[in-house]
């Protein structure tokens, strides 16, 4: 990390972590906190928690910001943490962001507001700008999160990237792209030197750090980490032919675990790894995956040996 | 209105009324007191607020509570008000719904969770049914609000709408449908008699009554209000050829102002009628229209006589 680099980014492989919850659908923190230890200490470079994977718009701000606290009492280091603070509420997002700048995180993962549709890029570019103002607080570090499937339609152009960067380059720090489009990541790696690229997928780890982004913030990371890390290692250490086999068995278990709804599966995987049945908790509209659909998930996990890679 | 029907509904013309601002774009409570009840004044039988028009997704939960308070403080009665109160958060839908319930609204109206996509009706089901549960509250009015456009194709099913209806027959009274499909709009009307259909635009008022339908909650009816009651009130009187000839006077507003951006146009219309300069004030991502197209727009309103319609 080059730490006079005013783009100095985050880097490596981030789980965009899941959020268990109690019977009452609500945050169960000491859960959480396990959770995040276990990526941790499993190979985590850091963690994208309140993302989509972790329910975030399926929270309250408030919700949001108390269990960000919990995690930071509970011991996990805010300097691992880049929670998303994305609302479609300017205000609230200013809030969010700036709790979690007092609790200490590395940085802030924010979505556009994704309410109206069609707004343009002048509306957007507003909304960033606002939000970097109205926090004015030289500690952020802002990833813009790109996830138009998401947000119906609703994205961060590669123009519109270039533009925020241009006008706050200290903030604008990286961007999470989970479009699911290798040309548009390899793009922003080429036009936007030294900007914290993520790919939303381990699927495009390799090609990411090859290509000089920053690396992934993944769903599927709660439970491929290891062997995700095993990648960026062995990309850090020269060893090419080795990582590319490596990104190969990955991008295997991307492809298996990618035939289900995310949060259900990796929610139903998570059980099965721990024994723990509150992994079945999901706030709606989410829902659980049918009987028949986990059976098969969790026989495709076993055939894949998906326990050897998971926290 | 049949006060002994279980399924008794609101009806009439309601404008979605827009949120004035000011500089700091925070909820102008004075302008929006005084924006309500020149509404209701001009003929609105109740106010859509905090819907899409109201700019309800760029405020803060907190920030809307404390506006409906505002409001109800400056003697708008609660029993003409049917506040949004969705969120793609349940805990929030719920504690908004709360809120409006002891500020005396008369009832809610209610979006379904749009940030995950393709989550299926059982997900909305359960999103509904906790809302109901949770709330718990016997006076409990709820409108559903189907506006697939804007939340990125999740919308409310006419089965599932029968299967909330059927499961909580006292609370879920009606639904504002903002789809623009008026086969939509006839077979809800037809499925479900007694049912509260508004429809989302003024554009189908006359159908919709003649349907058997409760009427429309629109965001032209802030500038078309008159126009649109004199619509509901020759429908009422059973004059049914001059009720069609006002309904196609309406229809010929609404055509002239569906051409632009709704709200930016709504509030330079509200700027041009008031002379007040901050209705140009808008939350981002919304942005004000060009130059250009705002003196087109005032242009029209003026070969159209809007101002007679307006409140």
């Amino acid at each position: 990390m080059q730490e006079t680099n005013p783009h100095e980014t985050l880097r490596g492989v981030f789980a965009a972590a899941l959020t268990p919850m109690d019977g009452d659908l609500n945050v169960d923190n000491k859960a959480f906190a396990a959770h995040c230890r276990r990526l941790l200490e499993a190979g985590c470079h850091g963690l994208g928690i309140f993302g989509t994977t972790g329910e975030a718009n399926s929270l309250s701000a408030k919700e949001r910001a108390a269990a960000l606290e919990a995690l930071v009492e509970a011991g996990i280091p805010g300097e691992r943490l880049l929670p998303g603070t994305g609302s479609c509420a300017l205000t609230e997002a200013v809030w969010l962001t700036r709790n979690a700048l007092e609790a200490g995180a590395a940085g802030v993962l924010v979505l556009p507001p994704f309410y109206y549709k069609g707004v343009g890029d002048e509306g957007l570019y507003r909304f960033f700008a606002e939000l970097v103002e109205r926090v004015g607080d030289e500690r952020l570090r802002l990833y813009l999160y790109h996830f138009p499937q998401m947000t119906g339609g609703v994205g961060i152009g590669v123009p519109l990237v270039g533009r925020l960067v241009e006008s706050y380059p200290e903030a604008v720090r990286g961007i999470k792209d989970s479009e699911g489009s290798w040309p548009r990541i390899e793009r922003l790696c080429r036009e936007l030197p030294g900007f914290g690229v993520f790919a939303g997928t381990e699927r495009f780890l390799l090609d990411t750090l090859r290509a000089g982004g920053a690396g992934c913030i993944s769903a599927t990371a709660n439970v491929t980490v290891r062997l995700a890390r095993r990648v960026y290692d062995l990309h850090a250490a020269g060893e090419a032919g080795e990582a590319a086999a490596a990104q190969r068995r990955l991008t295997g278990l991307r492809d298996a675990l990618e035939a289900y709804p995310a949060i259900p599966a990796l929610k139903s995987l998570m059980r099965s790894l721990t024994g723990e049945e509150s992994w079945r908790n999901l706030r709606p509209p989410l829902t659980n995956l049918s009987g028949e659909s986990e059976e098969r998930l969790l026989e495709e996990a076993r055939s894949l040996r998906l326990a050897e890679y998971a926290p």
